[in-house]
């Protein structure tokens, strides 16, 4: 079955292209006339100069997976698609949008007839040649059936690393609990290295312990794979800023702790770190340094 | 009873002072001329050019107060005193220094028949007015009794303000703990300012509610006192640098927090944020980057 | 200028009672028979069975006071009094919505050309005796003064604890912060105490402690007079449970921290930890149980 | 060359059994006679009935290597073992000690002439099978490639998997960060499933999405792995109680962080979670539980 892919970005391109390769044929639109060319020639993706185009290359009823920055990029892209599509179809959201949105919006084009399928993609750049990590929300076996047809191609092997998860917003929930996950594991790397790091006398080599780590150790992980990689450079610490970006889903992740009254401090801490090194803490840090200024003070009014 | 005090800097100075003006006779030795001579003139405080004058002016059995940075000061004139000291004696130890340390020397000063009291003393610039607030400990009701003949004259009250902990190290130990406190109150209002300063198109006067919350508020408080006057200066804020200091007793606290197995998660954390606000994240954020800059990332090796 | 009381439980009841003594006419309402009872008899309040009974009893422009529970009673009550008031009238909620609701009301009532203010309200049962700390949002100048006085004669002094913050909103938002504060005073304050506690060979007696630092310490706050209180009664600790619920105002400060990107650490983790106290990390902690139990195991499949 | 290993509990036994797998003669003790009986009959594993003979068994210079509990076992053995012990000989601790202590038990031991090394081991029962990852301290060259000899056996392979990473310390001080990193991976692991579970509507299958991560996600790993397997039993979660042990390693590396001024918000907070779970935080909620009593309360005193 044919499926239209909007989003030709780093993900959407190359979702476009592994599925192309496992027989399945793309009908691919971006607003980006260069992430299009990127694809051009790619053996089974079409590429169209408008998304009611990419819509109308499909048989119906219609499978058109979303690769959108989650926010103001899907929203439109959804509205749009409300004028194209008929009763039948199916919307798949792979973008990393709010679950509770996913779940907003699976209701609003229930109302035209049209199903919604929320999916966690994970994967990254590796991706492309390894298969993904797909987790998916949907309202009842039919539409998970019709995800699965895509997700067996794109996940790593047919028979796993994909998931229909539970009801709609299963999947965008998951997702963000992954990487909720993930905030807390490379902070807990982080800091042990910076460990390491700190204790100068012993002259530890950062690069070689992660390497040996991953061998044997109970710390193995993919994301210790990736520090091996990145210290395996000389000078790499010294390379890059101490600025570390926090995006939507850690987020969300520690509006759901508050909102389930569950704790997750190792999650949150790992989220307020890095507002930290945006510089986020400037301001009460000031009103410490006064504080301690007004310890040896002039008088406080009564 | 006359006292040598032994550490004329501003503690040490004004707590002279304040014992000298409830009548009781000061001998006192600071190792810095400077500090000698800004008590010269002092009605009831006598000046000495060396540790062993100042002990030698006073009656036996003496009592000796040290007001002295914990560490190699208060070591290095522990040791000297051994050799001016006799059975007898009381050793007084003002200071902010380890429990732990303090139960070890008073150990050792007890092999030589002299007894020893840790005092934490709360209060800085203002109790010399106002009074201090003072916490010690002492092995007997004998030596507490001659510990509280001082503390009495330096509390706001002979009867409030001042207390025998319990044995040996309980003083130094519960104002361990009060200075732990101090880091979580203080990190606690920094972290509510910061969030009214952030909110920033309701140009909330952070002064102005400063000052609001000391009447009638459950957050009212001797740190919200200085808080207040601190921003009752213009420019306030932007005026001081974002870095904040820490010194023994947060790390202590801490410390004490990991070795009884009692969570601190409060304590804990406004003293790592102070590391953070000293630059010392900086390691483990460079290898979070790095890590994010991997998930775009070239090859992984096996 | 007579006002309308809606809601006359602990807090209600005593605002009304403090307004009627400062010579204002309170017209009350409570949807239970027993609060409205309670306040029978009371000089300058007058007692009504509806809600739009103790409306109607106001000269026009009318000035209606909420003080209900936060969400659906809040929310039920001010559907109901749409259909009461008239431009000009003014809505004072003096409950603890969440300022982003009281933003949304606001806009609301002022398509009926109806006045909305959001006062926070600080004082517990202390405020009838001490007078009350009130921080309100306020469209305009005029709306501002129209709840100043009320707020003159709740406060401790006509002139000072209450402050008109800022826009609609502003009220809610500064009481949450001071909530959210409350909540990190709060644990850093009972972590200090159970570390004190916790060094049992020296057997502090925690009472004496609190009383002492009220006198001269850096930590004398409301707060610890609260806990001093509490420690005055032999065996306190015991006479109760471990458990610590939570209500919204501390949640919101994080969220709110979450939503700047304002690193809120200390706030964050006194919330989680009564999470804990709460069972809640039960799941996470079974978890973390087989895990380890998982490190002795029996085969992982690949 | 032949080895001496002290102490055949489930991780000494089954190194003993490498080593002697790789054809290294193994001469074995352990205090309790269960422990030796348990390896009878083990092929190039010799047991004796104390812990000189098992060092006479060995030609000079020895190599005797520790797998001991750290505290008391380590120390009295090593005690034990300088009598016995002549310059040239070489003890290599493998228990977990804290690297503090080794580096004064290497300057103890050198004063003999007596080299040692510190050895941290990671792999759990499954090291026999897949081999250990070993990290070492030690002071020369020389040192570390006696230690080598033994490291290549007991890797997964004879060049990866185990390193000479500093001097005396290094070793015991990278496995105690390697165990700090741990106790934060799993932490994070065990609040995102909290996280998933506490979302019941959606009646998340926690074992599916454990093993589902597994297989192209960013959070595969080791620990993750164990979590799948543990899941995979029904019921898992319920069959064990929300207590969650902690080790020297865990503590030591929140020691250490506070000693270098390194923040390490994650590895604290999953410490401190622990001990939440071990009943530790009972006294703290009391306390607030005891506040926010006396928010409704009696006379508090002036």
């Amino acid at each position: 079955a044919p499926i239209a892919m909007i989003g030709l970005g780093r993900m959407g391109a190359n979702m476009a292209r592994r599925l192309a390769r496992a027989g399945i044929a793309v009908e691919g639109f971006d607003p980006l006339p260069a992430s299009r060319e990127a694809l051009a020639g790619e053996p089974g993706v079409r590429l169209h100069a408008s998304l009611a185009d990419a819509v109308a290359a499909l048989p119906a009823p219609r499978t058109v997976w979303l690769m959108l920055p989650a926010g103001e990029a899907t929203a439109s892209t959804l509205a749009g698609l409300r004028g194209l599509l008929a009763p039948g179809d199916l919307v798949v959201d792979g973008g990393n949008a709010n679950y509770l949105d996913s779940q907003r919006r699976a209701a609003e084009l229930d109302a035209d007839g049209v199903g919604f399928a929320d999916c966690g993609v994970s994967g990254g750049v590796w991706g492309l040649a390894n298969g993904y990590c797909l987790m998916f929300g949907a309202a009842d076996a039919q539409a998970a059936a019709r995800v699965a047809v895509y997700a067996r191609a794109l996940a790593p092997a047919p028979d796993c690393g994909w998931l229909h998860c539970g009801p709609v917003g299963a999947g965008h929930f998951t997702k963000m609990i992954h990487n909720g996950i993930e905030y807390g594991m490379m902070q807990a790397i982080a800091e042990g290295f910076a460990l390491l790091e700190g204790r100068q006398e012993m002259q530890l080599d950062l690069g070689a312990i992660a390497e040996l780590w991953r061998h044997g150790s109970v710390v193995r992980s993919w994301l210790l794979d990736l520090t091996a990689d990145a210290l395996r450079e000389p000078g790499a610490i010294g390379s890059v800023a101490p600025l570390v970006p926090d995006s939507g889903e850690g987020r969300w992740t520690v509006d759901e702790a508050v909102r389930q009254g569950t704790p997750a401090p190792v999650i949150a801490m790992a989220l307020m770190s890095r507002f930290d090194s945006q510089g986020r803490a400037d301001t009460g840090n000031r009103l410490l340094a006064l504080m301690r200024k007004g310890f040896g003070g002039h008088a406080v009014t009564a």
